[in-house]
């Protein structure tokens, strides 16, 4: 299975592709991030995020597309371009009919590191080491990037059909799984 | 001008296109909601909302898109939906080439009615005078779309060279739209 994550930003979104492999192997394909300017409008800078991940789902060609999700919480003004790449993001998935998927960063992070709480350095490290890489990927976004992918390459029911957490890893992503669908329901009901 | 207003949501996307003409008049194109599914996928449904305001560029050609500057310090749940539709729509014009430009409820309330505290029965009310209709147009979410479209014709730019208001909408509304400057800029500072 390939899989394209998204590390939603309108300066600058980290893109990865892995390709999963029988035995929790992950392969790398290609990392990097799709850039705009920070004094161009916000239309046209959208308009070049969108155009870079469409550019990467035709050139890859992933069967899904992982992208962070975005809390409303966090600064105000930050949120509101990181949410709209995070939209234009899913048009550009559903355009194509790639499968979309959202994975908070408490996932992510029990997902590749076994702990929901891991540092951003500790991440990166075990990108590094999971891809077979000599150095954590660069720019951050890129690496943030590949967690995601690797996530969703790794999440319980691709594993296993009963959706049984085998690892470690795994059981920390389901719980963190379960906490961010309750957190959703909270919001819903709100 | 032609100017199409967008209210962004994910359920209802108010959609609306009026014609400016000389002498502060303004005219009806047509107005109406693009829709999606709450049971469907965010991805499906804003590819749905994507799909139908790019239509609506392409049918009714305006010279700009005028859209809601969604506050992220609302209901987290509603405003992620809300601000991924309007980053959407940005996309469709940026793609086209169409200019756009965002405006605050209290601008649109202010241009409007001349006071930014108004209800919104009142804006539908004055929509439906100004563009002699017999009765306020429905969904709501069309009424504040063209309302959205009339604040965008009349912003005083266009009105005079000077950047003058000359009446007491047009003073309210120059009020407004400093006041959101003024906000926007403390959102960059935090």
């Amino acid at each position: 299975m390939r899989v394209l994550g998204v590390d939603p930003g309108l300066t600058r979104c980290g893109l990865g592709v892995v390709e999963s492999r029988p035995g929790r192997q992950v392969a790398l394909v290609a990392f990097g991030a799709a850039t705009s300017p920070p004094d161009d409008p916000v239309d046209r800078r959208l308009l070049a995020i969108a155009d870079a991940i469409g550019l990467w789902i035709d050139r890859h060609q992933p069967d899904a597309i992982a992208i962070e999700r975005v809390f409303a919480q966090r600064n105000a003004y930050t949120v509101s371009g990181t949410m709209q790449v995070s939209g234009v993001a899913m048009v550009e998935a559903a355009r194509r009919g790639v499968e979309v998927a959202l994975h908070t960063p408490t996932e992510v992070k029990a997902a590749v590191t076994g702990n929901g709480d891991a540092p951003k350095e500790q991440i990166a490290r075990m990108v590094a080491r999971l891809l077979g890489l000599a150095a954590p990927p660069r720019p951050a976004d890129a690496a943030d990037a590949l967690a995601l992918a690797i996530c969703h390459a790794w999440r319980p029911s691709t594993l296993s059909p009963t959706g049984q957490a085998a690892t470690a890893a795994q059981k920390a992503w389901v719980e963190a799984a379960r906490a961010a669908r309750r957190h959703r329901k909270t919001w819903v009901a709100a």
